[in-house]
């Protein structure tokens, strides 16, 4: 361990962990061997957590339903920590995820909470979240949530970075699915349904009933697991212990049957992909602006096809 | 000009124009110099055509306007083309445009009509179909319209490559704008309403007020033009005058403000980029195969911090 970071991050000091988290999601080009560093000096200590994805649209209750879990969580001694994946912010929206006066609660027991960084990171929205889950393994989280919005793409990054993946729905007006995509269902290991309680109870009944019911007629991305639906409500504390234990039995079922390991190992090599397609684009780009102009010139006036153009560029580039 | 299919595909055969659009959408690496040869023998009678974007969403009636619409044109003395860029292909599904039975009478009469390649293309939706439009140009058409679905991210790479983009939308069931995103509807330069005849004639009129102070609101990607909103109708055959005005004036505005020769400027220099990316990535992709395999199997254990391993693998092919 020659790295004093490190060595403060997996002592458990709190801000040498904010700070290391910040070094990891550095986009800067100048900071990346120190994060290699610090990552690979981590690494010992890291993978151990049980890693939650937590999505669901605008509205469905996300913020109040992680308050509730994460504090029960807390007071049951796990150390929690609650990263955001805020699509929002990749499209100049500002970030309305991982704020900590969201889940008060939560933030006065100490739980890391921690924002999504701003718009045009590399690497889209999962690039600052996988290296920032190690770090808050390494010191001591034993529950890494991982927690977006429901809209686009940003599922699936999510999805392929955690253990366990839970979609909140909420009783809907009517819409048996919510316009909630196939694929995205498909991604879902537990689904629970917000806000049973008082007068949605019985819309949140039938929405269970809905979900089990297309649930039964997709693949889950789990063999040998039916997703669970279960009614929660953070208003009255009621359907946590379901939900937990769901997310619980998921993350037993992937050990016993060997899809944990299998999981993570392909999560290391895709996160592996993604960054070095992210170093040749960065490459690209610096390359690019110093290399010949009068090729762009001439296809900017049309001159030359841009498919010959880019070629000739190319093997400029190969050249150097 | 040495290029014999070149010299074919000017004098119109039409052989040689299905030949050659099948070069330059070919993805196999050996097809590439030949594809890029043929281009910058085309190029001098390319650019010329009116290119025109048509989307909307499934059912609202594409096949049947386009095929009216088009048969019109031909009649006219224009020579048309119709290209589909098919989402659904990119997917895994099946293609669903561009079939020459879904315009009966267009096809009858001549016009190129083509179905977008299969899935997996480089480049995205967008990659074949910016080389075919050059092909059919220098064919001698003078109408290219490109179609899409309405569906996910397509319309924006059609809107990339054409002079001026035709969103279709139906006469809706009470939504108000048919779940059409802001985004999108910023693309549209003309706004034609379907099947504004029988029962839905005061359905599409509506829909028409609707979008018309949809459209007062957004920005138009086109400076100092309101996208004007007509109402069709493919069975009656009227609004068809209507629409094709729309689009010629919309064009005659690109022309006189100049704007038409900065998009044409702006789309080659994207195109030109797009090429780059891809080189880069297959140059990547065969590389990273051939080079060094122990580090990933380090990744994939978890001994080495994925960026780390990229590091690493980046050094070493740039050393090459």
């Amino acid at each position: 361990m020659s790295d004093p970071l490190a060595a403060e991050v997996i002592a458990g000091d709190r801000r040498a962990l904010a700070k290391a988290v910040t070094l990891v999601e550095s986009t800067r080009q100048s900071d990346r061997a120190r994060a290699g560093q610090l990552l690979a000096a981590l690494a010992p200590h890291s993978e151990h957590a049980l890693r939650v994805g937590v999505s669901g649209p605008p509205g469905a209750g996300k913020s109040t339903l992680l308050n509730r879990l994460g504090t029960r969580l807390v007071d049951d001694g796990h150390q929690v920590a609650v990263l955001a994946v805020d699509p929002a912010s990749a499209v100049g929206g500002g970030s309305v995820l991982g704020d900590k006066t969201r889940m008060p609660d939560l933030a006065n027991r100490g739980a890391f909470i921690r924002p999504s960084p701003g718009a045009g990171g590399r690497g889209g929205v999962a690039h600052a979240t996988r290296p920032a889950i190690l770090v808050c393994e390494a010191a001591g989280h034993d529950v890494v949530v991982v927690e977006t919005i429901g809209v686009g793409q940003s599922e699936f990054g999510v999805a392929a970075m955690v253990d366990t993946m839970v979609l909140l729905v909420q009783p809907g007006a009517g819409d048996e699915l919510q316009g909630i995509k196939r694929g995205v269902m498909e991604l879902a290991d537990v689904v629970a349904v917000t806000k049973a309680d008082g007068e949605l109870a019985p819309a949140a009944r039938a929405a269970a009933a809905d979900h089990r019911r297309a649930l039964g007629l997709l693949r889950s991305r789990t063999l040998g697991w039916q997703p669970p639906v279960v009614l929660t409500s953070a208003v009255q504390g009621t359907g946590l212990d379901d939900l937990w234990d769901a997310v619980r039995d998921h993350r037993a079922h992937l050990e016993h049957s060997g899809q944990l390991s299998a999981r993570r190992r392909e999560q290391r090599l895709e996160w592996f992909e993604d960054e070095i397609v992210q170093l040749a684009m960065e490459w690209l780009g610096q390359s690019s602006r110093d290399a010949n102009t009068g090729l762009r010139a001439q296809v900017a006036a049309g001159r030359l096809p841009p498919p010959v153009a880019a070629s000739r560029l190319w093997e400029q580039l190969r050249g150097r």
